[in-house]
């Protein structure tokens, strides 16, 4: 089985899994409980806060919170269900998104526009985020803005510090989010960097174990009681999501932040060289859809004139694992979103798939897969032009 | 290390973590990817989606579905929020529940309270729920009851289906829901034995790992639009939770469920074994509060001039863990609101512990706590009478 669909999820690492293990046996109590049980997994939880906190740039207090969620969409639920909760938002108010988000930010967007919000979504055609549009339509009256680090389908890096500073500019008090899930410990940022008031992670996608995400908060927010809890109850997660911690998996997802920042620049650069060694393969058999800046590990290939569920599952036949678009609405029908924002027609989309490469993956891989695409290319029925 | 704390979690069983090492490792796909991984990954998916319907009488569509979740908190939060919201109740409303329940069913309501819902909380004084009352207050303008079907400090076994009856009878449009968290698999139930429109349950509290519970529906909720989603996005569960499916915590919260289901009597007749030593053990040390109907698996215990806390301290010393109240709440101050509504004073409630028992429990065990806690009564410092 070869498998390059890293941004759907990922392998937990040994060591996520062996630190799991411990928190499925030895330390299996409740972390709320006070006694030798419960202070044991409270124990891993202040561990794997720390840990997930400084991969995100927070050493102190002062310099934010890590919150832990069951994933990155509930992250990015409570990010802008709670900000826009927190404040008295009767009158609406303008609200800020790309036309590219994943659907845990648009569908919240979309009840939010149901609410009486005007939600606008910037452009993001070739891959860059429209700043100009973003100058021209952003003013005092915008309570929320929520831009994606990366894209998920394309890879594309967005400036998400432009549109920050764009946001804190001309709406001082507007909440700003970022849903980094695709960016974690791929490319380098920090709550700070990014001048965001909260962003979101998820554990599966940097080879943790699945059911676990965060949303990390500045102190400010905080401070000033910018957000509530979507979940209600106990008061866990200081009150910001209630619900008993899911601790072998929070435990796990520190282990995996941990060896993320570690291992940063090495991974980075076996996912270069295996891009390199896969557009080298791939030579003219298919067109690239590059965004200006990307990340190495998405590549999104357009076929000439297949359509990618005839090549998914002829790949799958062969024993490899790529997707067309995202898992997230995989199963759902309907063309990608993202793809036409990129900039590509309805047909081409429709002809798109998604590589997604892993540090566990290796160059063989990566020529196999190239070899088994442009073999199917040969082979495989063509749509009418 | 004797854990006597199994109503705040229990230890996963060794199938369930079998099953969950399996999708871990070898079936760790996207449940949304539509290749061989994912296909992997949704079969454990319908797997454990068969399991835990079964264990609530849910045998075709038509007996209704299984929403999983992150946890028994996040059911009950979706079952009052989603049902509330999913019809314009901008005029509000009566909403019941019980003067006991765990908070993620008390603090959804007081959410409600503000939005300009009444909420009545029917007295549960002894440990059973006060018909009388319902019957008083419930009328055609009532939304919402939930009601909890065992407590969670008291062990009380709430005659739901009787509550359900009369809120059925008075407000036939109202939604019934019930947190059946602590009850699940320890009494004899199914959603339709209920009455419920939606029951609750927790895959950490019948020895499957944390991060996994369930909101089960009846069909009618689905065919009448009659819930709507808290957590948006890629439209996961049917469009009824969206995040990626924490496919290795729920595959094993079905292999703990079918294990509950088969050792039912087995495991009754154990923790009932395991009842009678401990109330013949403790003789007239403490007092038991002790409700009508009431499971054998909890025991509060009011301690004779002895703070809760103190007596914790010196079990862990000892290296028992009990808890006084909830998991809950025991890092948050305050006293217990269920003790209170049982009929006991403050001054009672800050003196009792909760003992719950699990089928892995021993005798031996047993005895050693009773003697423990006898020497605990015998040494520790009286408060002032």
């Amino acid at each position: 089985m070869i498998y390059l669909d890293n941004s759907a999820t990922t392998m937990p690492s040994e060591a996520s899994l062996e630190k799991m293990r411990e928190a499925l046996s030895v330390s299996y109590g409740n972390a709320g409980s006070v006694h030798a049980m419960g202070n044991a997994a409270n124990k891993l939880l202040s561990e794997a806060r720390n840990a997930v906190g400084l991969s995100l740039g927070i050493r102190r207090p002062q310099d934010g919170q890590v919150i832990f969620t069951a994933g990155g969409s509930e992250a990015n639920n409570l990010a802008i269900f709670g900000s826009i909760d927190a404040k008295d938002r009767s009158g609406g108010g303008k609200v800020f998104i790309t036309d590219s988000e994943h659907p845990s930010v648009w569908e919240c967007a979309a009840r939010l526009e149901s609410r009486g919000f005007d939600v606008y979504r910037v452009p993001t055609v070739g891959g860059a985020i429209d700043l100009e549009f973003l100058k021209k339509n952003c003013d005092r009256t915008t309570v929320l803005a929520s831009f994606m680090l990366v894209n998920n389908e394309t890879g594309a890096l967005y400036d998400f510090p432009a549109a920050a500073a764009i946001v804190r500019e001309h709406a001082p008090k507007a909440f700003i989010h970022c849903d980094a899930v695709q960016g974690y410990l791929k490319t380098k940022f920090t709550l700070k960097s990014l001048g965001a008031d909260a962003v979101s992670v998820s554990g599966h996608k940097i080879n943790a174990p699945k059911g676990v995400g965060a949303l990390a908060v500045t102190a400010e927010v905080i401070r000033a009681k910018r957000l509530v809890p979507v979940i209600l109850g106990g008061g866990q997660e200081s009150g910001f999501r209630s619900g008993t911690e899911n601790v072998p998996a929070i435990a796990a997802f520190g282990v995996a932040a941990t060896e993320g920042m570690k291992a940063f620049g090495e991974r980075a650069e076996k996912l270069s060289a295996l891009r390199r060694r896969l557009e080298a393969e791939l030579g003219d058999a298919v067109r690239i859809n590059r965004p200006p800046n990307g990340l190495d590990c998405i590549a999104n290939l357009t076929l000439p004139n297949i359509k990618s569920e005839t090549m998914l599952n002829y790949l799958s036949g062969e024993g490899i694992c790529i997707s067309a678009g995202s898992a997230c609405s995989a199963r759902g029908k309907g063309v990608s979103r993202a793809l036409l924002a990129f900039g590509i027609t309805e047909r081409e989309a429709d002809c798109s798939v998604r590589v997604s490469i892993g540090h566990l993956n290796t160059e063989n891989e990566i020529v196999t897969f190239a070899d088994a695409l442009k073999n199917g290319i040969g082979r495989l029925a063509k749509i009418e032009k």
